[in-house]
């Protein structure tokens, strides 16, 4: 049953390559990458996806893209570098991480170096981003395992796993480090349309490591937590605000008013690379609208009524108060609100994956 | 934009025409039912679906049967029918309006009629049974329009218009009288995963009647709630156990639990012949679980991971503390507890349509 865990992305020397998500269950196949354009353009088109993946991929975009004009002039290269961060930044609007990660890069970047050894230096850190990453959500998952019982039924939603991340996964990490650590671990996957990560990702990667999953539909979830027997939602975020509220995939906010209904907790497992300190509250966090085509059908069959208008938000708001706890590479904050998720951020939030 | 209301079905002299609502909205076509087994394969098999349109379906399938023995020995005729009403009422479990037609064909067979006065007979009671659902239908529109503002938005789910219904609608019903009425209604309109009536039926039938409609995947209902400017969220029903509980298609409770959280009412329209005065509460109706197929992909597209296990419950329960209202051909019943809807019953619930 089990396979070698996947990775959602790997460096290759002087390219980066990404499995391509669009495909997945059908093929395993990657996508290659060996300019920041290339890679705003796998973000966009959803090549690689999760809140963390596209922090990780967004690092390495700007690594490639600093690589690629090495041999330029220190303006030249300069003004190029800028042009790849502004286009990486803009490729998707909700998920924090990119944002964060391509700021990070620009810290990086040493002043007045020449070309190769600035260039040099950014692929270093974009690496650094990735370990960390993946050391994030170690951290998640040892942090996250401990509030399931031994035998635990968990409801996720969307796909928060190796493919969403650097390695091991957000809410899928606690649910793997919860199963290294020997409990016995159902998952219940919500579909997660429109795109279906549940069905096309989150299945996938809990197949191949032999952890039990069943399928439902998102509607389904309402019936499944009111027959009892939930132990626990988790689920990852796409952005988190400085009181806490929690933007993620759509879908998610209708899970947390069942938990809260039902008594289930309802866990937010995310790296605290996905914290906007800057964002005071969920209203303040964009929400990408995306197109038509991924509601009207899949693939080659359209099954909604032709020419219907269709509103596709991808992402919604839990409030904070709804959110039992927030899983972090730091530990589990209980009931997060804008107090406590300071003084777990620290003086200095802009650097928060330096744990 | 406006085109005569379609009916899911017509009888035509000897046979049953019923839409094949698995082909919409790409092809409207009609499928030919000659005998009970007929019938009991198009509702099994969703050619005709909408608790009030199979009950509908279900009482053409015994006059179609007793048509085609009309010249049996009056023994063999009615052990055909026996066997014919069995078989119906097993074509699906949820909807009572199934169970209830059936039996109401039943009574109408007059004891030891000759064979042809008895098909008949029967013939006039499938058409009565089809009259009063459209009746119905007007008479819940009429009332349940006047719970709605002069502009309106209104979320609904699955498809409770003509297509699930003798004509007219339940759910749809009300958005359509309130259209007549001169009310301005937006209809948000879920698109029901899995068998997807919304994308299909409710965008489809709104659409050709020119009444304004955007289609949301059902995981994105909770967000255009919190979002605020939704007046009311209205759906129908498949079974009301006799303490207003409501079976209805999956996905209905959390849209339920949404409301209630951002103070929407909720309402269900649902004819008499939906209430099964003999369940005491929701937890006692039977909840059907289709196959995965209908999960696992659409048509020729096949998404989900191979192999894996999928849950497919095609309703939920709503318990009755979260209706704000119960529309019926006899009114708005606010509030429903067992209490009210016996009242509202009266004396004989098992002939509760024939207002």
């Amino acid at each position: 049953m089990s396979a070698p865990a996947v990775s959602s992305m790997r460096w290759n020397g002087d390219r980066l390559l990404l499995v391509d998500q669009r495909k997945l269950p059908a093929s395993l196949e990657f996508a290659t990458c060996t300019s920041a354009r290339d890679v705003a353009a796998a973000i966009r088109g959803m090549i690689v996806r999760g809140a963390p993946a596209i922090g990780c991929a967004a690092a390495f975009g700007v690594a490639l893209e600093a690589l690629r004009r090495r041999t330029q002039a220190p303006v030249e290269f300069r003004r190029g570098l800028d042009d790849a961060c502004a286009a990486l930044t803009a490729s998707r609007p909700t998920a924090v991480n990119l944002v964060w990660a391509v700021q990070r890069m620009r810290r990086a970047l040493p002043d007045g170096a020449a070309p190769p050894i600035a260039a040099a230096r950014l692929l270093e850190e974009a690496q650094a981003i990735l370990d960390e990453d993946v050391r994030a959500n170690r951290a998640m998952g040892a942090a996250g395992a401990g509030l399931l019982p031994a035998r635990a039924h968990v409801l996720t939603h969307c796909n928060t796993g190796a493919l969403a991340t650097g390695g091991h996964g957000t809410a899928l990490g606690v649910i793997r480090s919860a199963v290294e650590a020997g409990k016995d671990v159902h998952v219940t996957a919500c579909e997660t349309r429109p795109y279906l990560q549940g069905a096309r990702l989150t299945a996938w990667e809990l197949q191949r490591e032999g952890i039990p999953v069943t399928l439902i539909t998102d509607a389904a979830a309402g019936f499944v937590l009111s027959r009892g027997g939930v132990d626990a939602v988790i689920v990852g975020a796409d952005r988190v605000a400085a009181n806490g509220d929690v933007a993620n995939k759509i879908g998610t906010y209708p899970l947390a008013v069942l938990a809260r209904r039902h008594g289930v907790p309802f866990y937010v497992a995310a790296p605290l690379s996905t914290v906007d300190a800057a964002v005071a509250s969920g209203a303040d966090i964009p929400i990408e609208e995306r197109g038509a085509d991924e509601v009207s059908g899949f693939g080659s069959e359209r099954w909604a009524t032709a020419g219907v208008p269709i509103r596709n938000p991808a992402f919604d708001v839990t409030p904070a108060e709804l959110v039992t706890g927030l899983i972090t590479e730091r530990g589990v904050l209980l009931q997060p609100d804008a107090a406590r998720l300071r003084a777990l951020l620290g003086p200095d939030p802009d650097r928060n994956t330096e744990f």
